[in-house]
Parts: structure tokens; sequence; C-alpha cells
């Protein structure tokens, strides 16, 4: 791909937010837009993180997903450490254009939670006497 | 599903979140988490919303799935207008809390999407010549 213009344009009406052609992502206040990300081969959902401008512009531009770290406040690649590089398969965007989600062939050993989970998913509520439990059925 | 206590336990830990069996959603400055709707039928992603503490415990409480409109600033069980009744199959949460991931079996006409698709995510994005378009493809 080639290397999208930085600043993306500004969203436009929700007319052209909902049924234009034009990807005009809506950061938050903090600059960032969530990002889900699925697994190419069965379509589960791997991850949720976020990506600033420059990581969304990384993301495009070499079609290997970078993030941006809330806690460490810094652009990621993801996989640098792990080895869990993602390999952009697809991009799609919801219709206000405030989420994107993500199709990945995940590198490594194919996992993507830094826990060691293949899936961050790995747990479910169980709801049990007015509290709620968590289940670990790995995914 | 009884009544789960308001307001949730907060969070431990990174341990805890990590690995504890109890539920303490991670709520954003606003107050709210992140939720992926999956379409039970065949893991398709219908859409992204958020939900605030009450939303989440009435979403519990009832099993079927009330949100937080943003935009509205008002609580919002999906599908009052549309139809479009979520029953909850089952929600499951990250490793560090602050996203859920919710099985759906959606209701009236089958679709999620206000624009009056199935999936918010009708369109994906294709990169030319340093800009990105979205074509709808229908998702």
């Amino acid at each position: 791909m080639n290397s999208p213009a930085l600043p993306f344009p500004p969203p436009g009406s929700k007319t052209e937010l909902e049924e234009g052609g034009v990807f005009t992502p809506r950061f938050d206040g903090d600059g960032l837009i969530g990002c889900i990300a699925l697994d190419a081969h069965d379509g589960a959902v791997l991850m949720f993180a976020h990506m600033n401008a420059e990581a969304l512009r990384l993301t495009l531009e070499t079609g290997v997903a970078h993030y941006w770290s809330r806690s460490r406040q810094s652009l990621w690649r993801k996989g640098d450490t792990s080895g869990q590089v993602q390999r952009v398969v697809e991009i799609r965007t919801d219709c206000d254009q405030d989420v994107l989600l993500m199709t990945v062939v995940p590198g490594g050993d194919g996992g993507a939670c830094h826990t060691g989970r293949r899936s961050c998913f790995y747990r479910k509520l169980v709801a049990e006497g007015g509290n709620v439990r968590l289940v670990n059925d790995g995914g």
C-alpha cells in the first residue's frame, strides 16, 4: 500500500460517515480508535486494542498491525517481543467510523494474548447468587 | 440470573485481573466499558457499543443487551424501537477486564445496525494512491 496521508481527513456529516466512500476515522478525545482483531483462520476474536493515527498509518502502510499502548503510552508493533506479528488481511470500519475490525494472520505461536492464551477472551462470566464469577475455559 | 450487586467490585492487582475468578470490570474515565457483539448463529461481529455499570447490570439481570448511548447520553435497551432485541447467550471479558465480548441472538430482522445492514461493519478499507477509500460489500 502507498502511505496514507496524515492526518486522516476530518469526519464529515452523519450521512458522509455512514454512506460515504472516504475513510475518516473518528479518534476519541485521547486520539485513539478501538480495534477488534480477528484470526483469519477461523474468525475468532483474538484481542481488542487501540490505535492512534500513527499506528493506523503504519498498519496500513506496512500491512502489519501496530497499536498504541495506553499503559506504556507508546507505539507498539505487535509481536516485536512475542513473535506474534499480525499480518493484516483486511480492515473494516463501522457505521460511524469509530471502531475498526481487522482480520489478521498471527505469527509466532499463533496466539495474541500476553498471558499465553491464544485469545484475550479466555474467561466467561457466570452469575452466581448476585455475584459474577469468571470461568476460564480457554476461549 | 440473580441481580449482580452494584457497584461491581473494584479491580485488583494485575494478577487478580488476569487470573482471578472475580469479575471486576474496568470502566473508563467516563464510566463505560466497550462491548463487542457477535451473532450466535455464525460468530459474525455485529456491532461495538458501550455499557455503563447500570447497562451491564441490566444485561446480566435480564439476559437482554442494554447499552449506554454516548450520543444521546442515555441508557438504551437495544431493539426497543427497531425490534432488534439481543438475547444474550454468553459474555466474556479479556485479560485486563476492560472489554466485553458478548454472543447474542438478534431478534426482529436479525440485524444490528441502525442503517439497515445486518452488521455495522459493512465497509472495508481500500488503500489507493495514498488515500483510503471505503468499499461497501455488505459485511
